[in-house]
Parts: C-alpha cells; sequence; structure tokens
C-alpha cells in the first residue's frame, strides 16, 4: 500500500498541471457547502488528530507498538461515527474492522493501513515522532513524521471528511466498511485471515469498490489512476557444492581453483542461459500466457505518450535510452504489458572492499520476476525450474525469499473508478488513466475470488518521503499546483457523494 | 609468509610421518653436543624470550604497535650477535635489517616478520598477547598467542640457535643477513623498498639463499619442501550503467526492469564468456605461456601421489571429485601446473535476507588469478581486458584491487635446499618435494631480478591456528610425531652448519 510499491511507476510526471485551484466554493454543490464550511471550522481539530496518530509508532518489523496502534485506530474510526469497530487478532499484527451502517443504498470499502516503514531518527531534520508543523519552502506548512503520507495523513482526510458530514447535521451518504492493516510495510502476510473472515468478507461483499485514501497528487498537480498492477514473485537462486556435488561444501582458499570446481561459475552459467544475447528473458515459455493489452488500454498509453514527459521519464529511471531502443510509447506499454526477470541483487564468497583469496562454495542471485495477467506466481516458479532442469542446472536450488503477490485488475467502467474520474474533474484534475502499476501489493484477496472488488487509490493532496527520512504531508499549500489537507478532506466527501 | 598463503595448499597430509625421535645425541655429529646441551640449559631462556616478542602486539592492518615491535625485533637481533642492526623506516611499517659477520665462508639470509595478523579477543580461550603456556591434548605444552606460529615461535628457535652456539664459545658457522618484514600480514607493500635499499641489496647479493624460519611440520610429522610459489592478480570486474550507457545511473525499483536494461545480466553475461561449459579458464590466450613441468617435477609427483593420502586432500579441498573428473596424480600434477580464474565473490544490488525489489546499477564480481611460469600479472590483465573488448563488453572494468605477486622458483639443486633436506633427513624426515605452493606471496623480490636467491621455508616443529584464534606453537611435544621447540632450535643449529 506504499508509495514505493504501489505508485510512482507510471512513466515519470505529467507534463504541466492540471489546471487547479478554481475556488473550492464555486465547484462544490450547493447542498455541500455546509459541510464545507465545516471542514474548514474543523481544520484544527484535524491536524490534531493526524497528530495524535502519527505520535504513535507501530512498526510491524520491529514489533513495536502493534496493540497500541490498533488500539488507536480503532478508537479513531469511533469517534469518526462506525458504529462497530473490533480488532481482528493474527498470528503478527492485529488487524481493525470496523464497518458504519448509514442505511444507504451503497457501501464503500476503505482501506486503512495503521503500520509504518522503520526510521532513523538521526537521519531526520524533525523528530519523526514528534509530528512538527513545517513550513516547507515551495510546498507550505507540512506535517513531518514517519507515517505523515504513507498512510496517515491521507487517512486522516478521510476521517475528517467523516466529522465534517456528521457535523454538518448530514447523514452518511454511502455505508463503509473499514479494514486495517498492522503488516503493510512486512508484506501483509496475516491481512488475508483479516479479510476473509466470515463477518469481514459479508460486509466487504457489499461494497461497490475499495478506496484506498492517498495524496494523490504529484508535485506538478498530476494524478494518476492506476487500474490494476503487476503480481510479483522474489526468487533465490543457489549454486552449491553440497547441492552440485562437485566443487567445495564449505569456502576454501582459491589456490584450489586449479583442480576442484566451482559454484561461482556454475551460478553464472545457469543464470546466462535465462536471458537473451539482449538481456530479454529466455525462460522457456516465460511470455505463453501473457494477455495482450485492450484496445482501451492501447488509448490509455496514447493519451500518456502525449502528456507524460518523456525526458522526466529518463530522469525518474536513470538511463539514457530504453530497452530495445523503443520510443516513448513503445516504453510505456513495455512498461505495463511486459513480465520482468530481473537480478535484484549478487551476493556470496568474498564481498568486501579489495579481495580475499577464497573459492566459495555456494553463490545466490537475488531474482525479482514481476507478471502481467493471465500469468501466475506458480507456473513462473515452475518455468524456472523447469528450464534449469532442462539444461542441466537441476541443483540450483530456487528459493522463495519473500511475499508473493498476484495481479490485480480493475475495470476502467466500475462505479468507483468513474466516480473517482469525475470527482477528481471537480478539481480541475484530468487523471490520467493507466493499466496497471509496475509495483505489486498484496491486492489479489480484494480483487480476486470471492471478491472482486474494484480498488482505488484517491485523494488529492500531496506529500512525500515515504520509507525515507524527513516524510512529510501537506497541510496548507503555498504551491499553486498541489492541494493540502482541506482540499484532501473535501475530496472524499464528494467521493462519498458521487458514489451514493 | 603465512601458513595461510605458502603452506597447506600441497594436496593433504603424508600417508604416514616418517620415522621420527631417534635421540638427538645419536644424530648429532660429535662436535655439536656442547652446542646442544647449550640449547637444553637454555630453554627457559628461550620460552622466555618468544613470550617477550608475543607480549608485543603489532599489526599492520591497524597500524598499532608498529615502532614498537620493530624495535624489540632490533633488540632480539642484537641480543642474538648481530653486530649491526637497523630500523629501515619505509612509507609503512618500518622493516629492520642486520648482519652478523662471523668471517665465514658462506653467507646466509633470513626473512623475518615481526607484524601478527588482528584478532578478536572475545574468540580466544586463552588472552592472545599473554602467550600462556598450555597443554594442549595430544600434542604437548604449547604457547598460546597471536603470532606464536606465524611466525613469531619459530624465528625465535632461529634465534636461540645462535645464543646456542655462541653460549657453547663457537664461531657462528655462516654469516648472516636478516630483513624482517612489518607489514606481511597486508602483502608487504613497502617490503620491496628495504630489500633493494643499495647496502640491504649488498648484504643479501652474498647469500646462497634465504631461509624463512617456519614449524614445518603437519601433526603426523612430514615436511614438504615447496620450490617456489605462484603468482597472483586479484581483479574487480564491474559492469555499470554509467560505463555501459544503458540501463539506470543509479539503484532504481526492479518495477523499471520492463522498460530499462540490466547492468547485472551484463555482467553475467561478459563472465559467461571467460569460462568454458565446463568452468575452465576461457580468455583468450589465458594458457599460451604455460611452461610445462619438467621431468624433475613431474618425477616429484609420481613421488606426491604415492605417499599422499587422496581421501585427506579431498577432505582439505572439500570436494568429493576433482576437476575434469581427474585422477589423483592429475589432479596434483593440476595443482601445480594449471593457471586459474576465480570468482572470489560477486557482490552487488541487495544482498542482505530476503529479497528487495530494486534493480541494481552496478554489480562486480570479484576474480582471482593464479599464475604459473612464464605467465605474468601484466600479461593476465591485458589478456582479461582484450578478451572482453573483442566480445563487445570493453565497458566491464577491469580494476586490481589488491597486492600483485609474480611466480617464484627456487632450484632444488640450490646450496639451501640441498642443506634443508639434508638436515630435515638427520631427523629421520624425508621432506616431500613439491614444484610450487598453489598460494603466493610477494618473494619475487628475494628469488626475481637482480638478487635471484634460493629461498627455503625450514625448521621442524609444529603449531597451527594461524589467522585463526587459539594459534599456538608447539613448546614440549608429547606427540611421537611432531618436534618442539627444542628439536627446532636444534634444526636451525644443524642447517646452519650443513650449509658451512
Amino acid at each position: 500500500m506504499t508509495t514505493l510499491s504501489r505508485r510512482d511507476f507510471v512513466a515519470g510526471s505529467l507534463t504541466a498541471g492540471a489546471a487547479l485551484a478554481a475556488s473550492s466554493s464555486a465547484l462544490a454543490a450547493p447542498d455541500r457547502n455546509a459541510i464545507y464550511k465545516e471542514i474548514e471550522r474543523r481544520q484544527a481539530d484535524s491536524v490534531a488528530r493526524l497528530q495524535e496518530w502519527l505520535h504513535q509508532p507501530s512498526i510491524a518489523a520491529e514489533n513495536m507498538g502493534m496493540q497500541e496502534g490498533s488500539e488507536l485506530t480503532r478508537k479513531l474510526l469511533q469517534d469518526a461515527g462506525f458504529q462497530h469497530a473490533e480488532i481482528m487478532p493474527t498470528k503478527g499484527a492485529p488487524g481493525v474492522f470496523a464497518t458504519l451502517d448509514a442505511g444507504a443504498r451503497n457501501t464503500l470499502a476503505v482501506y486503512f493501513m495503521y503500520d509504518v516503514k522503520q526510521v532513523d531518527p538521526s537521519e531526520w531534520s524533525s523528530p519523526p515522532w514528534e509530528a512538527r508543523l513545517i513550513d516547507k519552502p515551495n510546498v507550505g506548512k507540512v506535517v513531518m513524521a514517519r507515517g505523515a503520507v504513507n498512510q496517515k495523513g491521507p487517512q486522516a482526510a478521510f476521517l475528517s471528511a467523516l466529522h465534517a458530514i456528521r457535523g454538518a447535521g448530514r447523514k452518511m451518504p454511502v455505508n463503509l466498511v473499514v479494514v486495517a492493516d498492522g503488516e503493510e510495510e512486512i508484506g501483509s502476510p496475516n491481512f488475508p485471515e483479516v479479510v476473509l473472515a466470515p463477518k469481514v468478507r459479508a460486509a466487504l461483499s457489499k461494497a461497490v469498490g475499495l478506496m484506498l485514501p492517498e495524496a494523490g497528487q504529484e508535485l506538478d498537480g498530476s494524478v494518476t489512476i492506476e487500474l490494476g498492477s503487476k503480481g510479483d514473485v522474489e526468487l533465490d537462486l543457489i549454486a552449491s557444492g553440497e547441492k552440485w556435488g562437485r566443487g567445495p561444501t564449505r569456502d576454501v582458499h582459491s589456490s584450489y581453483a586449479a583442480r576442484i570446481d566451482q559454484p561461482a561459475w556454475r551460478l553464472v552459467q545457469a543464470l546466462n542461459t535465462m536471458v537473451t544475447a539482449t538481456g530479454e528473458p529466455a525462460i522457456d515459455g516465460f511470455f505463453d500466457n501473457v494477455k495482450p493489452l485492450s484496445a482501451a488500454e492501447q488509448a490509455m498509453l496514447d493519451v500518456a505518450a502525449q502528456r507524460l514527459d518523456e525526458a522526466v521519464a529518463k530522469e525518474s529511471a536513470a538511463v539514457k535510452v530504453w530497452s530495445r531502443d523503443a520510443n516513448f510509447r513503445r516504453a510505456l506499454e513495455d512498461g505495463v504489458s511486459r513480465p520482468t526477470l530481473t537480478i535484484e541483487g549478487l551476493v556470496g564468497g568474498y564481498t568486501g572492499p579489495g579481495g580475499k583469496t577464497i573459492l566459495p562454495h555456494r553463490m545466490t542471485a537475488k531474482i525479482d520476476m514481476r507478471l502481467v495477467p493471465n500469468q501466475t506466481p506458480d507456473e513462473l516458479i515452475g518455468k524456472v525450474k523447469a528450464h534449469l532442469a532442462k539444461r542441466g542446472f537441476g541443483d540450483i536450488e530456487v528459493n522463495v525469499n519473500g511475499g508473493v503477490n498476484e495481479t490485480t485488475t480493475t475495470s476502467p467502467d466500475s462505479a468507483l473508478i468513474r466516480a473517482a474520474r469525475a470527482t477528481y474533474k471537480r478539481y480541475g484534475i484530468d487523471a490520467l488513466m493507466w493499466p496497471r502499476s509496475g509495483g505489486s501489493w498484496p491486492g489479489s484477496v480484494f480483487t480476486g475470488e470471492p471478491l472482486k472488488l474494484a480498488t482505488a487509490d484517491f485523494g488529492v493532496g500531496y506529500g512525500d518521503g515515504a520509507h525515507a527520512p524527513d516524510e512529510f504531508y501537506l497541510i496548507e499549500s503555498k504551491n499553486p499546483k498541489v492541494l493540502g489537507m482541506h482540499d484532501a478532506t473535501k475530496s472524499h466527501v464528494d467521493l462519498l457523494y458521487a458514489l451514493a
């Protein structure tokens, strides 16, 4: 659910921000003015509520503050009007499940995460749990804290929308179901048990879709709506004397190389069979199940190629040329349509400065594969193994080393996506439609069987620094291209009415 | 000069220790009995002198105690009768140069090192600088300290031999020149300036050879005389987006792999060209200058194949089979006659546990090449570069990452080697003659132009744990197969008389 894993892999920023900042009142339907005024009246409360949330560290990777974080999240949901709010224990950190029954026709599901990434406080210019308000040049007044943009700030804006609707004496226009993940930053290993618990699943099954509050704007004001994500699987490929039956079974002095075999060369040779001369995946059958892009997806890419700036896209990817010397339109298509085979790292033997005269018994390649519809992780793991075995490298171990994500897909014609696009238009934003993110997330528990929910990140607003020091979320914008927390809150009000 | 770099790469231990421990007095020429008695009388002094030396840490890698160590070494040489003993400053740790003019016909040069490897005291069962005397089961009374066997113990035995000869009122049978290295454990980067300083070079040029005191016995009592060493050169081969002009110039998210190139695959492909399908070096011209083994060297291998135990050799190398499925005789020959191309390590991108979804901009292979006569480091570095360039991999950086050693060779017919063999025979040891060590050392400053000295490690005795915790040197043997410091001292007396 992080910026890193699900955003930022479009292609570079839009060439120009959409026209923004037409006055809020002019855009608002007359019957929402009371709500918008309530947002303004409650601005100090909204910021204080966000700061209270940010003061609570909850780091799943360090099992720190998870109980406190889940209880605070439950309390925040209760305060926002959820009649039912319940902590859901798991083998790991608990989730939170909450429902708000407004007697409305439609129900919206909302994904929260309450855990945050680790911090090294020495790297921060402002202490990461103090959530200080800071004037940031060219941006405005921001709250700086771990979790500010990923995702407590955007989630707090959503909660403020609910407070404002209640405060204005209005009935909630849709029913709401919130599921809050406590382990997003470690790959959500236990979240499916929360989502698929019978009562949670029953509640979610009524929803028109799942919305993930985000600060959706780039610094140029643009917003991208991603209609899914690639799957991924990460593998360790390991050559070793133990499994090979040749070469040493422990590291030995490199002088032995004259008369013993080297697992390191074996790994190099096995890897070499996995790509073509130009570095394309060459695993047998790797592309067999790739679903071609639809005409609608191709049309999205045509628009993107017009609107996006290739120079910015190349700078984001730190390259001078695209693979296969593709033009920009082709590179954009490659980004969404091609599965990938990446060496994340090579490690084994001596890895420090200078040299050390050893002959390693074991060598590892860390591999990442990204999948497109209709590929599955199990299919590609099997193809890697079969490919190696067929070439006499059956001794190379193929070990899944982390989380595995299926692809996710949401239709551009779903009610949620249509409502999101229409709401952005109220803010002068013509959201770029994007077939799928290059990043991955464990969202197939929502988009796959049995729930088959549409999903969408949503929210105007801005922030930066997810997973990095000095993470921040914009409260009061001084930059005409991006919007602050007030408008972010307003955009959630507008989305709820659009879904009503 | 370490056990690690110059010994232990023969082929495994001898099948059985030579018959040992015939009584010393029966073996000794009558006129040396007074000297032998003097060794016995001075045994406590000898051990105390060694302990004094061991109490002084001198770690070149940490620039610790180098001045103190060099001064102590000079004092020990003066005490042993050297008329001239001088500290030789270098850009790094100083060397020591000493001469003892006995008015004798022949001169012997002796190599000392006074630096030692780093320690982690928490890993030691006895504090590494206390040099405690400890009873070691199945071995005897040992002194345990960093530097005990590598090389202060054997060097102290040599000094004790000089004290005993003087103590018995005898004239030294040969003149002596000592050069002491303070940076052996970091590759002796500055030692050539000591050796080739005009007065040192002049003194060394009179010598019949250079003797390196060692504890030469394996635990089965056997001794191997190595008639040279392979050369070596260590390289970093680096693929990077910066040099390639394709792929990223910083690490980026792995989702970019669908449309950008990967330096990691490029390194894999470049490396793959450097070996045959069975992992043999395939660099153009790699074997061109390899000098075939002589008939005398082949004969040594015939003897070795009879005397060495293949099962022990395989256990030492941690393998079940030799390269190319060679038989033992062939594997022994490969060990001494083949140059090597080894991957010491692969490192780049994410190298920790699990996975991390990055696409690295830079990937490094750490390569070690071992050379045989008549190859040179510069030749092989040039061949690696030419090989890569010819195959379109001219962007791969080829950087020497450490010390570079030429091959060294000593004739089995040199006076020093003949004297060493003959002396070992006095102790019942039929030393195994070995064409060259698989390890390397910066000895070409002695064996090459202009000095062209024969070199030989020499000394009975036993110790273990060089570069490891609980390093020790045997003082009083309780194991009938290995000899203690008394006999080690005696063997140095006998060598000097054999050279007279």
